[in-house]
């Protein structure tokens, strides 16, 4: 594992130091060379699906599935990402220290990336193609349910890239979990994990390795309802949140609703929750308010529940709220709706999380609909990249300074040259 | 101690949603505080000096020490600080996603951050006021012969806000490594821990906290000689870079030399060297030049000297001394000096550093020297902040989205709403 990961390492470096029409028409192989080869795709696909067809959830049936528009509309996303603007050597910040001293921050690649997801091989390509575009090197690791869809995936990305001038190992596809503990202590040849999945897999691997983790481990997300919330709007948003698309980490967990609207509201949401099949837990004083209700514990607070379960919470006042989502949350979403805009920016203010929403579902913290293009993960952590995290989650930069044979004992000592300082356009 | 410091994530953010107005007050409160306070605290440093005069090498018993000018010095610029336009809440990008939904990217403090330093007074106002400035709380670990300067600098900040209307909570002072253990335990209270002082004690606090880490376990700094160099910028360059202030980890510890021009650079470097009392360290290339060197084992290339040693190599060309440089190096500061552009250019590529320097010394990086204002570290990670690291680095961000009642499910399923992505003016 060490001596391909080194190996990887090199191709990486080659790789960033290809020009941005290089990786361009490499993106236009790789979309060629996917549609060339939809048949091998969908027949080995379909392996894998008659494979666990018995053993997987409906749902987890249907990610693993590729349908041939599914194929189709991953080779228009290369496309798309082949025509995005080139995100390296883009001069962040010049700055003339003095005559002939220039100072240039630019965007770099991070290096080496490692992607472990599901079994939804939809995910293959696109990870690909946005390291490509990034100039990042990249470990992928799919879901042990789309072995033969990966490995197919693998071999076309490989055949797109033959007659290449660039070598093509700056990519590689690892399989089984012993690979991945093995990458887990590389933690000097790869600069960045993301894992998607589960939770419990998500803290394994922060837990596990000192590479940096992208990602979130939890999605406890909140809806605060002040009292001075439209009712209507407010039943309609807690819906959405909860019942769009249950088991996704931007749907709501939680809602807190002001004491004094809280009689009134609270059988309102309760009807509405119950009509779309949710299930009601809830705290003492919402007991008391519909008679009766599954009480949540007082540690039950972040439970993540991925499902049509919801708990209720009857709160004080909009600071206790804010207490309450910044101690059980986990800083992934949460939102206000309310009317009164001094709470709003209260919230939207003191609220701890990656994303703050106001007046809207939590389920549109997410890349795509946050314009971000493709999506590479999600991070609650406060370091690099947080919230939805698009192609500038994968890079990084450098100071480059170009002199002219300056030293630094001119600028010291007695009567030493002053610095200028000066801000250069970019 | 972990009571203390939730108390002191609370003060954070009364602190985060004070007003720039207020924060600026309170840098001229501290600044006041510390004029009006100078005899104080020149006496309690000289009992600091006194106490340890005995005990201390020269150039760290200096470091102790504070005159007068230097307590005007931190006085000005904790003045200059107050001066910096604020920098939270400013919008990084705002998108329309849709009519009355939109997307902002604003600045916000880290949260809580520990800055560990050694026995430099001086360090504690400076990064209260950094802290002050970006909105974080701040837990401030001084050197342990500073500790009479340390009590004494916490209560004369105390006392500045002691009027104020804003609780002091926001910063507190910690002694002894127990607490400092204590410390590194707490990652959910703190959000980045700075440690300035030895490799060990950086590499120490890498390995013992999941707190992220601002920091360089080393700086083992390069210089390349091209070919194409300039014989006498280059002999300038390597004696500012070695001897301006060897203990710096931004000083030289390795010269590679292109064979093309070692018979006749080697013995010119090596010359200047020694007239500057430095030790030369040497490849067997170097050994047939000069007749006779302390040779460098193959295992000793990685070493921080940190002092008047220098180690030299003989490369047979530009890839050889950049692979050298990735292996070897400490991804902090490295540079070629040349004349040839395009060796230049591959070399500021290929250099996986965080400072690459064209044809000037590697002490130029350093916060105040690219213009950063104070720094309050240097950062050799790729994630989050790099390089010499001002401000910036101790702001995240996050996403506010405001709405107007929209819910996800408008936008999926069939026949659904688009989109509109339109980039704002910030």
């Amino acid at each position: 594992m060490r001596d391909d990961l080194s190996l990887l390492k090199q191709g990486a470096l080659h790789l960033r130091s290809s020009s941005a029409g290089q990786r361009t028409r490499m993106l236009e192989l790789l979309a060629d060379s996917i549609e060339a080869n939809t048949e091998l795709l969908l027949s080995e696909n379909e392996r894998d699906c008659q494979e666990h067809a018995h053993s997987l959830a409906p749902a987890l049936a249907q990610r693993l599935h590729l349908s041939r528009e599914k194929v189709e509309a991953l080779v228009a996303g290369i496309r798309e990402i082949s025509r995005q603007p080139d995100p390296l050597g883009a001069v962040m910040s010049r700055t003339q220290l003095d005559q002939g001293l220039t100072l240039e921050k630019v965007s770099i690649p991070l290096g080496v990336i490692a992607v472990i997801f599901e079994s939804r091989p939809d995910v293959f390509f696109q990870v690909l193609g946005l390291s490509l575009r990034s100039g990042n090197g990249v470990v992928l690791k799919g879901g042990y349910e789309a072995t033969h869809s990966n490995r197919a995936m693998y071999r076309i990305a490989r055949e797109a890239f033959a007659h290449n001038e660039l070598p093509a190992e700056w990519f590689t596809l690892i399989e089984g979990r012993e690979s991945v503990s093995e990458l887990l202590k590389c933690d000097d040849l790869i600069d960045l994990v993301i894992p998607r999945g589960s939770n419990e897999f998500v803290r394994f691997i922060q837990e596990n390795s000192r590479i940096p983790v992208l990602g979130h481990a939890a999605g406890v997300c909140h809806l605060y309802i002040d009292r001075s919330a439209s009712h209507g709007q407010a039943v309609e948003i807690v819906l959405d949140a909860k019942t769009q698309y249950p088991a996704a980490c931007n749907a709501v967990e939680t809602v807190l609703i002001h004491e004094e609207i809280a009689l009134e509201f609270v059988p309102k949401l309760a009807t509405a929750l119950q009509s779309a099949a949710v299930y009601l837990r809830g705290c003492a004083r919402c007991e008391e308010i519909l008679g009766t209700v599954d009480r949540v514990g007082d540690d039950q607070w972040g439970t993540e529940y991925g499902a049509l379960v919801i708990a209720l919470k009857v709160v004080p006042s909009l600071d206790a709220a804010i207490a309450h989502v910044n101690t059980f949350g986990s800083h992934h979403t949460d939102g206000i709706l309310a009317t009164d805009e001094l709470a709003c920016a209260r919230f939207t203010d003191l609220v701890d999380s990656a994303s703050v929403f106001v007046n809207c579902s939590t389920r549109f913290a997410d890349g795509y609909r946050f314009g971000l293009g493709a999506e590479v993960g999600i991070g609650t952590g406060k370091l690099h990249a947080r919230g939805p995290v698009g192609i500038e989650g994968l890079l990084t930069y450098k100071y480059i300074l170009r002199g002219s044979g300056q030293v630094v004992s001119t600028y010291s000592g007695c009567n030493p040259r002053v610095f200028r300082f000066k801000r250069l356009e970019r």
